[in-house]
């Protein structure tokens, strides 16, 4: 096994793309990245995605992309994990190539949720969840983040708006960067009034329904350095999973699958949670946050909305989360926003974040998530130096 | 990189399975592979699948059958590359096994096409071709490979008729496969009254629409013969791709895609056409076997109807196809069909292929195909002794 490293990112603009297909999003990151990366070729060509079937009517991603793209005849599929499929796609490829059986391999994470064909993107992210025993039932997403934050405030006695500044801090990052879908910022009076989807989900605490596309480029860390004058390199990648339903976990407020995932990071970087700079976890709703933060172990049980509270979650706190306006407030592309995460994580260490920069970022952790925690995939990125 | 060996095969029986899901099918097959393997435990699981949301409103196929094995917490995602979905999750095992990530991986493909939610199964797979340029001017998958063997009999003047050995060959092996769906035989006679589908694709030139999931475990070849006493070395893995839209083909009736996967894996394994013994191809239509015979190097271009014609396609003839029946009569449920092909060359490399046995089988080809030719996942596996 050797070390793997990222030697170019790319990505569109999230937001509703009304004028063009998932051929062209995804065409549109790769080109970023490959142009960041200075490289034209790769031995194959890694899709994560997960609602293009149902959405669009287009299946067999990786042959189309790589066509479009210019690179019919490589290798190339696609990886499903639900809204974790652009993180799991990268895992693929990191294996590849540290594995030895790939050198350059590019991988594309890209999701078209407007102008879509089939059943509306509430009903279709619902697959995520379990068909036969949630989804029959007829409970979306939103419902089933709004179980587990009832429950969480109930249980630990948190009030609605203690939820704040979640999205607070996201908006106010995703104002500094020209990729997010939305550049206003949230106010506690703003959050206390924002519509209410599924009691106590409001809208601020959700993030919205959009198109976009991310692309890496992956190297052996031994030759990233001839590539690229900053490359980034892989310390750790993980997957863990869990029960698709709530009502089959153990504990509904308890993400085994987040432990799972984010304990074998921190095993294969041999690091601990105080040795992350920065995490940009996956906050498709408030509690998913919370309930994140707590199972990588930067907060104990029912004390992560606190470590919100108490402003640990912004640019300059003990784990600066949402970095570039995170899920809520960049976007929530879902087959994408594993790979978006990456990018992220990428311009922070490269000291190229701005007004978001975290200050001397050497270390930098992304969480991907799908269901409400079924799958849950972990990467550790270093600066190499 | 290291070998990689399979020590466990296991499958359902395709046909239409109205009282079982999804997750029931991987089951079933996963359970069958470990009782073969005599293993429980896993570093993965990889699912192969194409059309589980479509058809059935579930995607997130990993940790759902992840867990409904037994297997909750594990590492598992599910890949997508249409028809070739299947083999294609059996490369991405190959691959972490062979790079050193894994020891113990279990590979299943699963597809469920009957009982379904959403579009019928005939809409669903034409999401395997390009669906802005082909399925939205209503072609579907019968009609595109009519499109193909109506140029093939033009261009080289076969007629309908020379079609039927395909169909004859494999409904003959299939008499023998508790597993497959059709026990039925097919003459000349009942060939040429076959009703048309789509002219000239008859049903007796169609694979039908089906359920089915099946399995293998993977192991190190070293470690292999310890847990097995009838291990089958994968002596190549490999992908090709081209164009998803017929009309964006260099030659319609050149698979591009194959010649480039099966010359990948013709490298990998140091072998000729000459070298392999039996050879499971993608006879989702009678057209497909042809077109793969000439793209894999049995037969020159145009020739490999006639090849069926002169009986060299049957077991004892010169490229052994569909051996257990194929995708024609064993059945094609889509995203698990690349594991059954892999599952029966495994029983013909062992020697318990029974009355379908090729003498002296020593080295066998799977090739499974995705869209008309637009991904081609080619395996070559040998005995080891």
């Amino acid at each position: 096994m050797r070390d793997v490293a990222i030697i170019g990112v790319g990505q569109t603009k999230v937001g509703e793309h009304w004028d063009v297909g998932l051929r062209h999003l995804a065409l549109e990151a790769l080109q970023a990245a490959m142009a960041d990366a200075h490289v034209t070729r790769a031995d194959a060509l890694y899709v994560g995605n997960m609602l293009s079937g149902e959405l669009t009517g287009q299946e067999h991603l990786g042959a189309l992309v790589a066509d479009f793209a210019g690179l019919r005849g490589i290798e190339a599929v696609k990886i499903e994990a639900a809204c974790s499929s652009g993180a799991a796609a990268l895992r693929m490829g990191y294996i590849a190539v540290a594995g030895g059986m790939a050198d350059i391999i590019f991988v594309v994470g890209v999701e078209k949720m407007t102008d879509t064909l089939g059943p509306d993107a509430t009903t279709a992210l619902a697959m995520a969840a379990d068909a036969d025993y949630e989804a029959a039932q007829g409970i979306s997403f939103v419902a089933l983040n709004a179980l587990l934050m009832q429950r969480y405030m109930y249980e630990y006695g948190y009030r609605r708006q203690d939820f704040a500044p979640f999205a607070i801090n996201a908006h106010r990052n995703a104002s500094h960067n020209p990729y997010a879908m939305f550049d206003f910022s949230v106010t506690t009076e703003r959050f206390a009034q924002a519509p209410m989807i599924c009691d106590p989900v409001s809208l601020l605490d959700s993030s919205p329904i959009c198109d976009g596309a991310a692309a890496v480029v992956l190297a052996p860390a031994d030759v990233a350095c001839t590539l690229s004058s900053t490359p980034v390199r892989i310390a750790a990648s993980a997957i863990g999973t869990d029960a698709l339903a709530l009502h089959d976990r153990r504990d509904p407020l308890v993400l085994d699958g987040a432990r799972l995932s984010t304990q074998r990071a921190y095993e294969q970087a041999h690091v601990t949670p105080q040795d992350i700079d920065l995490f940009e976890l996956h906050d498709a709703f408030s509690i998913m946050a919370a309930l994140s933060l707590e199972a990588a172990g930067f907060a104990e049980r029912g004390e992560g909305v606190r470590l919100a509270l108490e402003g640990e979650i912004a640019l300059d706190g003990r784990v600066p989360i949402a970095t570039m306006g995170g899920l809520k407030a960049r976007g929530h592309p879902v087959g994408a926003t594993g790979i978006y995460q990456i990018v992220e994580v990428v311009q922070q260490l490269r000291g190229l974040a701005g007004e978001n920069q975290v200050v001397n970022a050497y270390r930098g952790m992304a969480q991907n998530i799908g269901g409400s925690g079924a799958t849950v995939v972990t990467h550790i990125l270093e600066r190499m130096e």
